[in-house]
């Protein structure tokens, strides 16, 4: 493994898990109010087009890194809807 | 360009303008108190580990969006610690 993989495998940890604070604070306080519905969703289609792509070259770390990141996502889009008039 | 360089493309496009819609409402309402601090810390590290890795392969069009990634990363975190009494 090259140091510039070591990055790109850095990156791609960091880049998953980006939105695991917020889904720990949202699930917490059940309050979305702040958080911009849009970025919820280009999170959910990040996470789906890194997984295609992760399929695509066969990647498997890829692929289950943004398998996880896609359930956040899924997770996240969802309590902005639910807590959409809390 | 092979089919999986462009759902990669799409990807990275994505991935770092995920964070606009964010920066756009945060701006606009100066209200951050339900974004969490942790994911705008994450989304800082992610955009500088894909620009050192893109100038690791040299590849220009990742230092080019991770840059810009970069600049909307530090003022999400520039805002979230400002915004933070309000």
């Amino acid at each position: 493994m090259t140091s510039a993989d070591m990055v790109g495998y850095a990156a791609t940890v960091v880049g998953t898990s980006m939105m695991l604070p917020q889904l720990i604070k949202s699930w917490r306080t059940k309050q979305m109010h702040d958080v911009a519905a849009g970025m919820t969703i280009l999170f959910l289609f990040n996470c789906v087009l890194w997984l295609v792509y992760g399929v695509m070259i066969s990647a498997t770390p890829m692929v289950v890194a943004n398998a996880i990141g896609l359930v956040v996502a899924i997770t996240l889009v969802g309590m902005k809807l639910y807590f959409h008039d809390k």
